[in-house]
């Protein structure tokens, strides 16, 4: 069915525009768009096309989520400890590895159903889901499908949300081949199953009732990979589809840097730059202690970065030098990790607030080109987070999916705003609250500031939390 | 009329418990608290003694908000800059000062009114209003009563939310007396006008009908107001009350440490320290850009240091060393300032994130004493910013105000969180959102996550801003 719309406003790919009428195909693109600039502020139902609804608010591209872990969902919150001088990262990792070897593929759908909504509300409209739990607790491979894959695809087709599917390649405890502790067990991939996964699904992806997920893969890290599978596997993956999105965590930790330069005698950014892989298609996760030379390939590879500002916070991580990098046209990303926070917004307004409190000025992230810092924050973030997840996705531009956010003009955080401030008042001053309407792919799937299945997938993931607990 | 309440959960002073019963007095004072730490989760009405309200939910301490410029909501979003290089504290002042000379009394109290209706539902319940803003535009005085001293308060009344009222004494452009500029016309104040004017509302703050308004004073900034005059006024002041709240921006930038050394040879924070006025009546805002040793007098003097974290990284101030400060038993407390975040768990969620990245480590301002970093954070803040507004609130305790926050335990943030974790939920993992009722002085502000007069208040900010625009 086709749809067409008629939006109080919009930001389109040449900028902000009134009275934009919008046609969406039966794939959920966008077929047709045209603004008028300089129309009225005040679509009304008697001056819209036959046919078109009126929707009296601002539409903006709806942010893809690059990074995500589902089910760290469950512990958000419960794992901040007491002792200053011992807490960190590591045993962050600790609370997580228990979480994870106690959930089953029914409490997996629960989890991620609820993070789900609450990303769909705060302006997420797609993720990229970098999944590392494979196994039965204990270790078991499941047989036939996988029920955890499975429950993180119920999960998305059941909220709505657009998914990029990341099986995760996980296979030592750290460098220098250290197996894997026994709480990983449940990561473990060999090399072959998880080829084999990816391609079927690569192929299933090419059918036409394939919904709308889409595959890519991740190697978890240069810890979990060593560098030749990860090397051919990558090759492998290539091979199958050109365009498969590939993610890796790296260099979130000078731990990490410094075990790759002792195993490896170069620090790990460098190493998956001298691969020779590394291209658009790639997404590097955190890259936080990355020098400027490697910050340099990763831009001249027109690979992305998925920054987790509000996780690299929580967690201690370090900063990443995105000024540098941006300046470069270096392609940052956000994701919500591990979902201590669920906010494009909060994202964005910390990315740039960390480089003015480190450079003791303002507007760091802005060019002269794009005016507002918020307009280039949020629309670069889509733009980077649709290369990111495979996704034609991250503007609204005919023959993208139409993944929008709809903003209510009369909230109290855009009172007065011009229309071209409306993403300085998103990103920077609380009008994340103004968001009011969701579609994906051309559904409707936040109405009215609610999701459709909100009390039910809340009172189911209540009852779990109980449990778990 | 005494009211009775019983709360499902509570923090007290002695830790949290569940089936805590609170008697509220006339005045809006805790009469009576008891709390069975064994009792049942869930009260239920039948098991109320007579005449008690039920409440389910979990009350935790209000927050004073220590640090706020309610006109300043009016350009939240509005002062993001495009020229990177050349964007910074004193351009955002320019626009902030271009503000401050457009708006008449009538708007200031629908703009406060806003302003407030918004903390009171984020968990700010008593606010500490730095107010410089005398003059009529064009810098006439007011005859009489000062209409927009009188427009802050009307909007506390309006709204129920606790006021300290600081008048704050702004008399120069800078070190070495030069005089006001033409913008900063109507913050001038004269010794006299201002001690006089400070006295009578001390005066009157005694008298019984005196409602939920406190009075004190602040000094602008060691920029805008002599040494000499500083020290004789706050001396002055002293005399008329011992305990009044005296605030002062102090060493936020750079170029203000530097013009202080040079026109006097010592850095800001060790000018006001070498007063030896400063005692715990005072509070220091931002204090940015302390040495340790000044670190050490602030905490050694029992002041309050009033943090405006997200105002700080919006402005690309700096970092307070608030792990130094608080390891050595320094008094924090909280601001919303320039508002562009209006949200106690995000300002307290990055004082804490701030320093995990700094020292690549996390809990850095939990203590063994208190496991919890969320319960630490938030009690701390609460205690020290009643300390800087001179409220008898920060706790629910007897003898102090009922200023308090209810969360909703069934919202999804709270989830299967054990009651000890609440506080850590709330700053760290989305739990504002589970913030239902609010109480102030004893009174309901918000029930149901709404205040009775939201819709009116929008609406009236709503047509200011289309005009001021």
């Amino acid at each position: 069915m086709i749809r067409r719309y008629r939006f109080e406003a919009a930001l389109l790919p040449t900028g902000w525009a009134r009275d934009v009428h919008m046609t969406v195909d039966a794939d959920g693109r966008i077929a047709a768009l045209a603004g008028g600039a300089a129309a009225s502020a005040a679509g009304t139902a008697d001056a819209a096309p036959a046919g078109a609804a009126v929707v009296a608010g601002i539409a903006v591209p709806g942010m893809p989520n690059a990074h995500s872990h589902a089910f760290q969902r469950a512990m958000a919150g419960a794992a901040e400890f007491r002792r200053s001088d011992a807490d960190s990262f590591w045993t962050w990792r600790d609370a997580m590895y228990g979480l994870a070897n106690r959930i089953e593929p029914a409490d997996l759908a629960v989890i991620a159903a609820q993070l789900f909504v609450e990303m769909l509300k705060s302006g997420y409209t797609s993720v990229a889901e970098f999944h590392y739990l494979h196994r039965r607790r204990g270790g078991e491979s499941y047989r036939g499908t996988n029920d955890l894959w499975q429950a993180v695809e119920a999960a998305a087709r059941d909220t709505g949300i657009g998914l990029t599917f990341l099986p995760a390649l996980y296979q030592r405890a750290d460098f220098g081949d250290r197996p894997l502790e026994r709480e990983q067990a449940r990561f473990r991939l060999e090399t072959e199953e998880f080829l084999r996964a990816v391609q079927a699904r690569v192929a299933a992806g090419r059918a036409p009732a394939a919904a709308d997920v889409r595959t890519g893969a991740a190697f978890h890290s240069l810890r979990a990979v060593s560098l030749e599978v990860l090397r051919d596997a990558a090759a492998d993956l290539r091979r199958a589809d050109p365009a498969l999105p590939l993610h890796v965590h790296v260099a979130e930790q000078t731990r990490e840097v410094d075990a790759c330069r002792q195993a490896t005698g170069r620090r790990p950014v460098e190493l998956l730059l001298d691969t020779g892989l590394v291209d658009e298609h790639w997404c590097l996760v955190h890259a936080t202690h990355a020098t400027a030379r490697e910050l340099r390939g990763v831009a001249a590879a027109g690979a992305t970065v998925c920054l987790a500002i509000t996780t690299e916070g929580n967690l201690g991580d370090g900063l990443f030098d995105s000024a540098r990098f941006m300046s470069r046209g270096g392609r940052v990303c956000i994701g919500s990790d591990s979902q201590i926070s669920v906010s494009p917004a909060e994202e964005l307004r910390w990315l740039e607030y960390q480089q003015r409190l480190a450079k003791r000025r303002r507007g760091v992230l802005a060019t002269d080109g794009e005016p507002h810092v918020g307009t280039r924050l949020w629309t670069e973030a889509a733009r980077h987070g649709a290369q990111a997840l495979g996704r034609d996705a991250g503007a609204l531009a005919v023959g993208r999916l139409a993944d929008l956010v709809v903003l209510d003009p009369a909230h109290p955080a855009l009172a007065g705003a011009p229309l071209e401030r409306t993403l300085d008042h998103l990103v920077f001053a609380g009008a994340a609250a103004a968001i009011r309407d969701v579609m994906v792919a051309g559904r409707w799937v936040v109405s009215g500031g609610r999701h459709a299945g909100e009390e039910a997938i809340a009172a189911a993931f209540r009852d779990l939390m109980r449990r778990l607990d």
